[in-house]
């Protein structure tokens, strides 16, 4: 077991500041925390009224509880919190959530309290995540240890260091589908850092795929090597804030220290074979990329459309990015023609033109994935809006020859701007796949699963 | 009145293919020309088998119409075309659209083809648009002369080679409730060329921004002189596929020609004073931009949030153009602190925390707007999920500030990826603003309303 799984399958949680009041952050994550059916763990709520909060009795301290306390989550108003860590140090717990605000990133003064804070803890072997934090959850495991919802269960862990940054980045999970399985908010980390949550996110068998926004990183020596670690089991993806000096001041208002030099970081980070996107759209295609899709098992793209303007801005990243579309062997060519009209030219991309159809889509998509010649089919499509095509209709046939070939290759669905149409959306939710919104997209998530592919081969090949 | 108004604004009009079948592309242009009441053109129906559709009896040719025919819509077979251009040129017909395939885009066959017909109707001294195009549209004048659906209104005017980007981009101008006013797809363009079209919409006065998609340009030069002529007017957009010979190679066998050097035309495009975008998410970000927002009368950027690691992104960009986040003036700060909490620090980002309201958004942004040292404000937000604050309150705010200043600086609204909130879309949408939905999307924004003011400067100071 590892070293800090009491933050995220804890026997026994303190609540210190609950309340019944709806506007304090100290009743948003009782709610939360009790809000689960799978939850294991017993809950204390920790209240300086004596009160019955959603049922539950209240203790007035955490000193107050007869059993032991593994861990306990501080919603109290700064200027309480050394007092409170003092009762925490008593009671023996393991671990500290300081959820609270006020700290180092308002003041020195912050700073000082904080360095008090980890030298009283370090003392008495307790590890502390934040403080200005909106916490923690273990999603399968039922516990929401924050002030913010429980996103849908799925196989991504995330560390944030930001907790606006995290909360909008589970927004998009949610709209591409995309499931969570452990999420950290680290906030001004005076304690847990990035590479206490690594290390137990690397041996956390829920999750498949790591994302890191970071703003700060205090030690990037250290960093390197625990990106080091944990890229030849799982997938790093990292994005940094504060890449600028203007970028760094305000993130040094923000959450209190001043952040790193970003081209030696990213240099370092992208050498320990983690991936550095530069902005949003790229993180949340490459969460997309290693979430729902297998490895390919070479470099060689095939393309399918009815759109020529999607193929050609496909194309062309495919060249920026020195990728080869794979030459159609004449037997494919062979196999392709009886499903295609005769307009159709029968090169790589395929244009199919706009009239084709489901079984087209179906027919195309399932030939090239069955291809020897094919290890990775990207399928373009604009949806027609004339002759009653229906919306989802090269969606489900293109699923259709991806189900039935096991799924084994990855397959790139390119909808252009297909957000306009939900059962685009209702469909490849039920069907468990990633939907690409425009060429830049899908020609990312091509080049992340090859990345990731080479990556891997490389340690093979070296060991 | 413009050379070729005959296309946009037809006295009459003859499709030349209608056809009662729903799956014929005859049959959808018929239905989209007669469904709009504002219509003011005459419409004539040929269909080779005499039959009446949707009420209107038919002409088995266009010789057969009593009246003049301006305008001459072809949705017959490529086999059919030279015939029906004859009888065309009979009828003295002003301009022609070929929706057709099957010509240069698939063969030398059909280039020829292409060739003969140019120069049939250059004797003739009619126009021609296409072939292989989706068709035009009118949108103010109730003119739908293509196979696709009629967009909402508005005030953006498109010019694209291809139809299905032309189709993706119309249902993302939808979603972000952007109108249109006119909307050309050139196709082969065999003669109407961007340099006409262009012309004509530069003239065009319910034309605000124009926006342009090509994979080829015939003529550089003349396409360079024209982009010049036109933006001090108008601003134009361009997003160029077939920027690589791997793109290239696509683009040609889809519309059937050759891609021109990237970089130069790159290079020619922004000298002239278009802004050119590397991927369709700048380019809808650049027509959220002009079609919505004022430019600024300088530089001074105010940002304010509710998210420290938004404001930390946007940051990043401003350093990397090159901009200035103003500093906030003695008075500024006075005015400001009155609505602030004590834990927010007064500097630029102003980093309201978490639980900023809609009085708090409102108060700020306003303040902002009114200060003579800021000339464009952005505000970040990130729906908190906690405390039951409302989806849309944060929005509210920042519109009430911006229409009580009478939306004389440009507002940025970034709401980190927002699109999650019904709410929001609802209100943008009513309201007529636009919403960003990442750092890179609000900061390129930003950016494109600074260029495009000090393009026009360059222009004042050197007339």
């Amino acid at each position: 077991m590892s070293k800090i799984d009491f933050f995220f399958n804890p026997k026994s949680v303190a609540i210190i500041g609950a309340t019944s009041n709806p506007k304090k952050f100290g009743n948003t994550v009782t709610a939360n925390i009790l809000s689960n059916n799978n939850l294991k763990s017993e809950i204390f709520l920790i209240s300086n009224r004596s009160q019955i909060i959603r049922g539950l009795r209240t203790y007035k301290s955490i000193s107050d509880v007869k059993i032991d306390v593994e861990l306990a989550i501080l919603l109290v108003p700064a200027s309480y919190v050394p007092k409170i860590i003092e009762e925490c140090i008593q009671k023996r717990v393991k671990g500290i959530i300081i959820n609270s605000a006020g700290f180092g990133e308002i003041n020195e003064e912050g700073k000082k309290i904080e360095q008090k804070i980890v030298k009283r803890c370090k003392e008495a072997g307790i590890r502390v995540i934040g403080p200005n934090c909106v916490g923690i959850q273990n999603v399968p495991n039922g516990l929401n240890a924050s002030f913010i919802q429980t996103p849908p269960q799925g196989n991504i862990s995330m560390i944030t260091q930001s907790g606006s940054f995290g909360v909008a980045c589970l927004y998009e999970m949610r709209q591409n589908h995309l499931g969570c399985a452990k999420f950290t908010n680290l906030g001004n980390q005076i304690d847990i850092s990035f590479n206490n949550i690594l290390s137990f996110y690397k041996n956390d068998t829920q999750t498949k795929v790591i994302c890191i926004y970071s703003e700060t990183i205090a030690n990037g020596k250290s960093f390197y090597n625990k990106i080091r670690e944990v890229t030849p089991i799982k997938p790093v993806i990292v994005l940094k804030g504060g890449r600028t000096k203007m970028g760094m001041s305000a993130a040094n208002s923000h959450t209190g220290s001043m952040a790193s030099n970003y081209k030696i970081m990213k240099a370092a980070i992208h050498q320990g074979g983690a991936l550095v996107c530069e902005n949003m759209y790229d993180y949340i295609t490459a969460l997309k990329a290693y979430s729902f899709l297998p490895l390919p098992d070479g470099e060689k793209i095939g393309v399918l459309t009815n759109s020529g303007g999607s193929a050609v801005l496909f194309s062309d990243y495919m060249e920026k990015f020195g990728f080869q579309l794979a030459d159609f062997s004449p037997s494919l060519k062979i196999n392709l023609q009886k499903h295609l009209i005769s307009l159709v030219k029968l090169v790589n991309p395929l244009d199919m033109i706009a009239g084709a159809n489901e079984e087209q889509y179906y027919q195309v998509t399932k030939a090239m994935l069955e291809d020897d010649n094919i290890d990775i089919v990207v399928a373009c499509t604009v949806i027609p809006p004339f002759l009653d095509m229906k919306s989802d209709e090269h969606l489900n046939g293109i699923i259709k020859a991806w189900n039935e070939t096991q799924r084994k290759k990855p397959l790139i669905p390119l909808f252009l701007f297909g957000h306009a149409f939900e059962a685009l959306k209702v469909l490849s939710e039920k069907e468990k796949l990633p939907l690409f919104m425009i060429p830049r997209e899908a020609a990312h998530a091509t080049k992340y699963l090859i990345e990731r592919m080479r990556f891997l081969n490389s340690l093979e090949s070296s060991s």
